[in-house]
């Protein structure tokens, strides 16, 4: 008898936090209040500009596809943000412009991985992080990490995990679900240790942007021989648009630009328009005020968390989370979450939805609402946890 | 030294219709008049209904990511659809919504195909269908056919061919190039072996709604048990929106629900919005015109074409495609299409772009440009043999 479904889907997890949103959606239907603490999405809405060079597109009527790579002038404006806000030349021909980060992996992966193959990333990382090596058939070797590292690789990660099997090496800075970043020299010691080992490096900078003190180092600052990939999502405020883009080392150009015909066509062209005017000075003077809030309620859940007996290792630099180690209260973070969700209304994301490395122990907390309403559910967190 | 290029980049072919459209484009910049009839894509806009339910939704600001399946309301609407217009009940947990045709073949063939795994499809096809199993490291088993099969895969070929190694039947009706549409009988018999065979079947369906006489019978008429894949971009002149969606087996729900949250997050949110718009009976009135339209072109390209001299072994019955023989004309159609382009500035796609079945001897007319466009390309076309 045939196996009809692919080996590839025994691999790939599902999120566990789905369960949790599910639960959270039937009690908002029975009328109760649900703080959602889980969602990796900003709370704000996409900036009017974008939205409205969104809608002055669409009125054209004329909404067909563009070349598979991107808008030329789309994949001029990122090369150009790159020139001015990390002082680095991208020749726009490596630009490529893609549905959201998941299709700039899906191009990266698809050009590089043959099945069977390793890649090494962290642990905890994001789960869809490993799940894209499975999609090709590839090994997610995750390694895991802690607070002395950053919650990041290092070259010397590197040089202990690499063997026969091994393609490259991802990083993701800032770190899903940790918030920390890689330092400009982690980040150059770990490509360069990737370039001479001949392997591929592939750098997941989507939360670029949302740092709230040293800027994220892109890992284009310190070698050409990168797949970069970023996102308009979380900076930008366009989840819902789908669209990222994903910058290639040269020799890749040939085999992407084949691919994205392939498996793409092209993005949604309304999205590419509108991304047009996320570049604006005025949109990027309202995006810094996003920012300022974001940090705000970063300093605020921290020092929260902490007072009410949550461990954290390590002060996040970015991205809107908090990886917090509940140790003290709880051996199975996954109940811990379900719990706290029924008796008290707060969704959290279990530590098992980003690896192995101690995941029973920890929670992830998004400051993805605002602080009025983290302070309600910092009580009802510390009135649960004084039941318990 | 780690070859860092995938393996399957290398089988992957660019379409070479690109260095046509290359070629049209610098000549369109001296100022020469270029008809395309290369094109796969409909030269209507978007419905204006479709348009403004966008625009509404961009309006909101709240372009934030659905479910991975899809918004709810869509899914229910595409599941109404089909007991509509085929008179078949499709439960909607079994209907994602996806970026494109194309994102339903990523999870159609991500769910089911393993790396070694072949599926059976017709030569001449669409290029991106044996590519995307190439993405998976698959093989695509390309059958020869021809008119007397109607361009189709029949339960004949399908137990011909079927060996151990191959996993499955992809049929494309009407198929891309030539327009051909399956019958009813045929397909279900080329169903029920496959059932039998305990393969999976994938049905191309996304130039559904674009016929000229019967219309194509679903796959989902005779089974379950199948893959359909559809789209809004043909039928529905919704091409740039990138917006389409899938149909799986039962067995197929969860591990299609794992991929589409892991390779996509969601679909873009204003073009699923947009895409409720798309049922209302104003939209399907103006798309039945468009039809009407369609299916005028396709007599006069079929019947100009065949004064010219071309052969065309079977009337299209739709899409709007016309697969032409031109062997009378020359044994090199790449270089045909070449000149042709050059000397007259008509633009079409050489057959070698869809396999290798007498592909020298073919070429591929798209009527997706008006009467009287086409009628100035075919007097250039005519001009063009009598010189040659």
């Amino acid at each position: 008898m045939i196996e009809r479904l692919a080996k590839r889907t025994q691999g790939i997890s599902p999120f566990y936090v789905m369960e949790l949103l599910h639960r959270a959606k039937q009690l908002e239907a029975q009328g109760k209040d649900i703080i959602h603490m889980e969602i990796g999405e900003p709370d704000f809405a996409t900036p009017q500009a974008v939205v409205e060079a969104g809608i002055k597109h669409l009125k054209t009527g004329d909404v067909k596809y563009t070349s598979a790579a991107g808008l030329p002038e789309l994949r001029e404006k990122i090369s150009t943000y790159y020139q001015k806000h990390y002082s680095v030349t991208v020749d726009k021909k490596r630009i490529f412009v893609t549905p959201g980060a998941s299709g700039a992996f899906l191009l990266a992966l698809g050009a590089s991985l043959n099945p069977a193959e390793e890649l090494l990333m962290a642990d905890p990382c994001y789960p869809c992080n490993s799940n894209f090596v499975k999609f090709f058939d590839g090994k997610a070797r995750t390694i895991p990490v802690d607070a002395t590292s950053r919650y990041q690789l290092t070259a010397a990660h590197i040089k202990q995990h690499w063997t026969k099997a091994t393609k490259g090496v991802l990083v993701a800075s800032p770190s899903n679900p940790t918030g920390t970043i890689v330092t400009p020299q982690q980040l150059e010691q770990a490509i360069h240790t990737v370039n001479k080992l001949g392997g591929c490096f592939y750098s997941d900078e989507i939360y670029h942007g949302l740092v709230y003190g040293e800027n994220a180092p892109t890992a284009l600052e310190f070698s050409d021989n990168v797949f970069v990939i970023n996102s308009f999502s979380k900076y930008f405020g366009m989840t819902g648009w789908r669209v990222g883009w994903l910058i290639v080392p040269e020799e890749f150009i040939d085999a992407t630009e084949k691919l994205a015909q392939n498996i793409f066509i092209a993005t949604a062209t309304h999205s590419q328009y509108a991304a047009l005017a996320a570049f604006e000075e005025s949109t990027l003077a309202e995006l810094e005020q996003r920012r300022a809030e974001f940090g705000a309620r970063r300093d605020f859940l921290y020092n929260a968390l902490l007072r009410v007996g949550f461990e954290i290792p390590i002060k996040p630099d970015g991205a809107f989370y908090i990886y917090a180690n509940c140790s003290k209260f709880t051996d199975d973070s996954y109940q811990f979450a379900l719990d706290l969700l029924e008796a008290e209304g707060v969704a959290i994301t279990p530590g098992k939805d980003f690896g192995n490395n101690e995941a029973n122990h920890y929670v992830r907390f998004a400051y993805t609402t605002s602080i009025d309403r983290m302070a309600i559910a910092m009580q009802r967190l510390e009135r649960f946890i004084n039941k318990g």
